[in-house]
């Protein structure tokens, strides 16, 4: 691994040796659950971050009931294993590399939606459940589960991490939007946090301090959501700006009005550009709000006449509709494949991500610096962002096995995050810490916070096996 | 105080002697900033909780900045001497109250708006600014802060116990709202927690954590709230029903087809006639809903007449708009003036409050069993509810000294907060656990959650200073 990236970025500490005897007892209690092929190994040891060489886990089991995970926790801890949950693969962060060795816990056959509460709009759902198989199973009731990162995650890595997506502006993020859990902690005990209640004010929240806890606190069996009502009129509309800043001052004056957007979505011209030849779409290759409304027929009118209005005050051109559930599927979708297409753009490549999110009224200010800066180092870039919560993205292009690629990247990234945090701002809206930010995060949260973060870690995972050395290790 | 109350609600706890020079210590820091005398003790020992024997703390200091709650911290903990925050006293379940002894630290002083963001949408208040007072400074602005528990409490206490009122359907809890804050721990640290930004995937969510820790964990010194644009239009509606029933299936309906209804309050006959006679309103003595509708004047004219509909469906009469800002001030004013309205109708009585949040497809069945016991067991009660969230307050009207009342209404509070406990609730929406839900909480959480709790707490605070003896102790 490359300096720029080992120094201070991973922590310094190697991975554990995993007993024999602890194998030996994960195969006898799991059989055929388990494995510890080098395929399957490999497979579980590498997610979509730019970190390619930590060695994989030692073995994975797959988990197909509570009891599986707890047991598979009990035994882990009887030998002081790393056990580190395993959805679908897509963080970006590095959360789920075995930096300190240890087992892959594979959830992703624990994939039943267990109960829908229709009238409640709430859903029970086990945790390797992806959002679009979640929304495959509430369709026909009428309902749905506004949560959407860029990938079809699972239900459980999206809780880990805090996840959000295109939607958060209106419906908020998995902090909003968990209800309760049934989490197996590092003794194997199994807890249930929350109610099925809409709010509670009975003791600490639990649930919330599990969300985003990225594995280190427990690993999730059940997870209860909130669902909405499919809205009675969606449209959607794209427009074009003469400037990233300018499409930026259009989001701030709509969220400044208080108008109830449901989507609005920012992407630069060569985002734009990556899209339209992935998806075979045709959008202006200029920057490019995409926007969605949500409400009664009248109500979804009244919002696009006030954005567009907004929209021609910063020059914004091309206002277009795509009013069919077709166009705007194919919309959601291509732009759902902005990464994917961004990085297909540069064959063999890797994606340095950042994801900050800041105080709305400096967005501007912030995606240009930004945008200059990469521009001036004359790396690949992507940008997309999440405009409405002040949230955006920056994928940089690497090749892998570059590195002065890699060092400017990653100086590219800190400059950025750090601007951000200075702003009052956060080093991750929605991707979460992982390996990647543990730096940054020290630096947002101080060593005063972070401390408190080490005594709950602490308390919770005494022996630290759940998925030690990411947020707060070291 | 009697049987019912104390066991098993009040822990067996003695209240720890405070060091004469502890009190000596502080009052040397203190100055006239600190107080032994007796009616400042027993005017920090009391708030509107039904406990009236629980003795007064042994001082009190009058905190005016970050620093001097972080100094009476650092002197309590060196002393072991317990220490309780104060806001204004209005809390419900015990949660100020001195059971183990100690100091009570008034926040009152710390009342300074310290930063309006109204690009933003975020305000930066000490914890002793109430409600009232931030609307107040916001006014000019364009924006609000809508959580609004009955009393003017001051917002430090709102975060305190996580609490919401009547906006919550739409705008969420203290929990949604609280973007950031300064604590003082128990070693006296001053840590910050959060960002400004809107959403944040950085490492645990200790914000979260503190919203709702009732000063268990933490005091706080600055908060940063979300705010929100003034509504384009506003109108509120009052209809009556046949029925406590036929009103909440009503807003159970109104909440199922997504209607965004910015409040919807639920009054039974009783209650309407104690604001009636508290606030010299002629509304008719039948079950009622409150209603508001936030948004465009469009959106607003849509959403009253859907409601209205499903309002007829349900036997809703006498559908009444106040769509001037003087009625609907009149009406929400006594709203908010329930509680106290109630009270007074029975002079020298206590109120034993129950707070419930249920799914909402039970909320009907939850409601009227809890009016049907109350009815059979002869008390003087009143009903409230936020009754799109699922949450209702039944207050029970007792005579202090009859310990007949007393264990007849705690019987009422246990068989409705069970209930709700079954049904998949909580056994408080909105007023914490404080002393008198402890034994409901264990009950709800089960054991393994509470577990996890009193790990949090010893992790956070070693020796037990901080408010001791509420939400997880024992």
């Amino acid at each position: 691994m490359n300096a720029p990236l080992t120094a201070p970025l991973l922590p310094d500490v190697q991975p554990r040796p995993v007993p024999p005897e602890a194998l030996a007892a994960l195969q006898a209690r799991f059989g055929a659950q388990f494995s510890a092929a080098q395929a399957v190994r490999e497979q579980h040891g590498r997610d979509e971050s730019a970190f390619t060489h930590v060695p994989p886990p030692a073995a994975v089991v797959f988990a197909e009931s509570t009891q599986d995970v707890a047991d598979a926790v009990r035994l882990a801890a009887q030998w002081r294993v790393p056990v580190i949950p395993y959805g679908i693969g897509s963080s970006l962060e590095g959360h789920l590399l075995a930096v300190q060795g240890g087992i892959s816990l594979d959830l992703s056959r624990m994939n039943r939606v267990l109960a829908v509460h229709a009238e409640d709009l709430t859903a029970t759902v086990q945790p390797g459940v992806t959002r679009q198989q979640l929304n495959e199973a509430l369709r026909h009731l009428g309902l749905f589960f506004p949560i959407d990162p860029g990938a079809d995650a699972t239900l459980g890595g999206m809780t880990a991490t805090r996840a959000s997506g295109t939607n958060a502006v209106r419906y908020g993020t998995m902090r909003d939007n968990v209800l309760a859990l049934e989490v197996v902690t590092a003794s194997g005990a199994v807890v249930r946090t929350g109610t099925r209640a809409r709010k509670s004010s009975a003791g600490y929240d639990l649930t919330r301090l599990f969300v985003g806890s990225e594995g280190t606190l427990g690993i999730f069996t059940e997870i209860t959501l909130r669902l909405y009502p499919l809205p009675e009129a969606v449209s959607a509309a794209v427009c074009s700006f003469p400037s990233v800043e300018a499409a930026v001052r259009t989001t701030m004056a709509i969220i400044q009005m208080g108008v109830p957007i449901a989507r609005c979505e920012l992407l630069d011209a060569r985002t734009v550009r990556a899209v339209n030849r992935h998806s075979g779409l045709a959008l202006r290759e200029e920057p490019m709000l995409l926007m969605e409304f949500h409400g009664s027929p009248g109500g979804v009118r009244e919002q696009a006449e006030t954005v567009q209005a907004l929209a021609a005050e910063h020059g914004g051109q091309a206002f277009e509709w795509a009013s069919t559930p077709e166009e705007r599927t194919r919309l959601w979708t291509a732009r759902h494949h902005a990464y994917f297409a961004a990085v297909q753009s540069r064959p063999g490549c890797r994606c340095i991500t950042t994801d900050v999110c800041v105080p709305i009224s400096q967005l501007a200010d912030h995606v240009t610096a930004a945008v200059a800066e990469a521009d001036a180092a004359g790396l690949p870039y992507f940008l997309v962002g999440h405009v409405g919560d002040g949230n955006f993205h920056m994928g940089y292009l690497i090749d892998p096995d570059d590195a002065g690629e890699r060092a400017r990247a990653e100086a590219l990234n800190a400059a950025l995050v750090q601007r951000a945090i200075a702003g009052g701002g956060t080093c991750t809206g929605e991707h979460g810490v992982g390996l990647h930010k543990m730096g940054f995060l020290r630096a947002e949260a101080g060593e005063e916070a972070l401390a408190l973060m080490r005594a709950i870690k602490r308390a919770l995972d005494p022996h630290d096996i759940l998925n030690p050395g990411k947020i707060v290790a070291g």
